[in-house]
């Protein structure tokens, strides 16, 4: 068996380079799929298909629909979410795929610094799991295969 | 045709009264519903219920069990989700609803100071609508009646 | 038992004020709702609540977000659609919220003259029934009540 | 990770071919499926299978349902939708499609000349992404994998 | 509270006229609905809507979307439905309803006569509760209330 | 707005009773609905209505299908549910309910005293709220009108 | 791209060891399923799994637990039901497979005898096409690939 | 055709491990999943993850978390659920996994002793089908492949 990860989450660090080189280390049968993580195509998709738009909203406008159209592809293909909430920017794409995840019944991980517990608690309730950091959020998928 | 509609987001200032207030001005077949808005009441919710828990996470566990519950019943009766991301805290929360009532399919209404652009793109792109007042919200709820 | 009936597509002439003094006529146990029928404040609504907006396009999209919006909702309180295709004009709007009917279950009467057969050949394949006039939709419906 | 895309809308020029020899080029792993592109054997298919039928009414209602048997099939094994609008005739069929992918959650990818923003207007809305060619329509795919 | 009944099944006999009556004297709750038991009417009435149809078969397509589109309607506003096997006729209808309950989660009573247990074995096993007479599935009903 | 309340769980004891008094006292807008509470009829209410049964398995045969026929008809009536978890008996019927509940996305609040924490602790985790006594059920429905 | 075809309806017959042999000869990328062919067998496969029933009602029970476990697993595996309704016997099986297949959204093509267009017309009137001989439904599932 | 067989129920006995052996002696194209077979294991993997947890409480709630992971993705993998009931025990999370899979209509084979009737009654009138030992479950999944 074979399982699909969707790795949401902030892309401002290269946890999810680690979080795949541990599976492979551990020989586990996972593949992985997230958002773009370079920050800054993310914010110019729209202009690098559709051409230059006329004012930095509908730059954003035309960013996120090709964004959307991506996140959505990638978590109706996965049988898994892992979201991993950090302590810079809003993050709202994080909350709302966790979100978006539950809703749809697929399985969900959060990962998040104690720190962090209070402003995301109703999340965390909702969430199967919550682990602090990204190894323990890899223990739990490869319990599943024990 | 009555309208529920459930006014998800900030806690921290009474826009939900002046909203409720405006629709009653206008005479709209509208009734209303949303999270605790009594910020300290809404934190120590699970201790009122269950008495002194052990550590503050505990504490957040148990208070967002009992604000879920209250979040998921009152959304489920309601018809339209209108959602206001403000500049203050993370509001988690409030990109949590919102998704939710997307994934759900209920309409949702994002409401978000022009400011906030940038990091609810991927939110606001995937609303029914987005505008910058509750004042502009209660319009397009207006308009439903027209 | 009261039916939510939406009356879908064109708003070039009144044929649904006449669908509603006939129903009324024959003391069906009916209630209407449908797009907003000035089809000028259909394309204005958009600059309406969010005021001027930089070109055409722009207009259009902030419009259709509002139309969108009403649709949706009062689509998922109906508890049945008729849809009346007319010969002028595109109307794709007609086809997305007759084919939004049936992907929800629900069902769906279509109004076609018989000349439009051959365009709207598949849709009114899916439909529950196919008809030509307004005087036989509300037929259709009446005969539920027998 | 593998991508069906079901490519909806106009059958009156090659586009189709013209988009699966670019996605080759690039070496997307996409496969695709589609309308029937003969539009003349779509037309005579209820005969084909069923024999002479008895006037052009039901010549239509017999083919529209063995096209509509094939868009349901292929539609289902489908992970996303791309529609195009082209300028000639009605195209209910490709507005039929795009919402029913909408109300699936299926993610859907629009592709119409600027001109015909205005009619298409809500179902742009809808849609998760908006393009004028099929070669940004392709971009928007290959994105995915990047 | 209050519940809706569809009564499904054989329309050769006034079972139902019976079963209204007794759930009246025992003062239940329940509002009923069902097919036209006008079993002429039923097979007339794509004529009397449509106008006279060339042939038998284009008669009896006619006839069936307009019965179609009212049990769905009132299957759709139903809380439970009570199916009727009788020993005439085939009755592919009151297989077809029993079935469309359900898969979609709505609870049914079957009632056939002893005799009629081997062809009707696997949609029994399937029902919620088999019953002999309409008078023990009232009682089946009346327990709800207890 | 008015909630429905159904009270799964054990039928030993007259917590039901209780819990519906307390509610009128705080004048809660809650109505309420739960199995059979007197034990012997739900055991015998197949026989009740069927006749004498061949044997025991058959008369538990039964009588559960009229009892999942209550069930079911309640749940699906119901806007959220409290399922109470006793120390006699096995109560898989309660675990039933609760996980159905849990599956169709109702909100559920499971009591449980602190003794029975480890055998009910699967359940536990995916319940909206868990709480030890009644009372405290009744307070976090309270908390949803406050 | 390969598809499950489900064929069900009357097993008295081998008409579908005929279709597999067609659908091989033409290389279409089908693979079938359906209900046990051996009329006898599908009897008894109660008794021959759970050992001798106290009664034939109690032994048709047990038959249909399993014939309805085989046809449910094989169903829900299948991308597209073929249902041949023939002249012999009740074939309530049939309708129930044909019914819950258009009630999942699963594509159904109905074979019939014209003479039997009258009791079958209104599932008829719901299946996406209806034909008469099994070489037509082959057809239709052929013109899926084309 | 490969089935994925997903073992819910007691961990007590190696009763998965003769069913495995036995399936492979059948040649059965069938893959078998199930929960943590190692009791203690599965009691500590919450404290195994996270680390040592302030009491006993706290211990179960983390450990219940995942094995609710694990047996989401598991049961969502799997195309058949078989649950066995033994007589030591509470087995919530056996009612539990059996109530899940009913739910999500995905279907269900529950083994018990014939001495455990009575308390398994109404998950039983539910289930697909019920036998005794695990060697008819397995002669049931034969069945489908016959």
């Amino acid at each position: 068996m074979q399982l699909n990860v969707y790795l949401a989450g902030q892309i401002h660090d290269n946890w999810r380079e680690d979080f795949r080189k541990k599976a492979e280390d551990k020989n586990l049968p996972l593949t992985f799929s997230g958002p773009m993580e370079n920050h800054e195509r993310s914010d110019n998709i729209g202009e690098e298909i559709l051409g230059k738009q006329p004012n930095s909203i509908a730059k954003d406008e035309a960013a996120s629909s090709f964004n959307n159209l991506r996140t959505q592809l990638l978590m109706q293909k996965s049988d898994v979410v892992v979201a991993l909430f950090g302590e810079q920017y809003k993050q709202w794409n994080t909350a709302m795929d966790a979100s978006a995840a539950l809703t749809m019944q697929k399985p969900l991980i959060i990962i998040r610094p104690k720190e962090l517990h209070h402003p995301v608690k109703e999340l965390a309730n909702k969430a199967n799991a919550v682990v602090e950091t990204p190894g323990q959020a890899l223990q739990a998928l490869a319990y599943v295969f024990d």
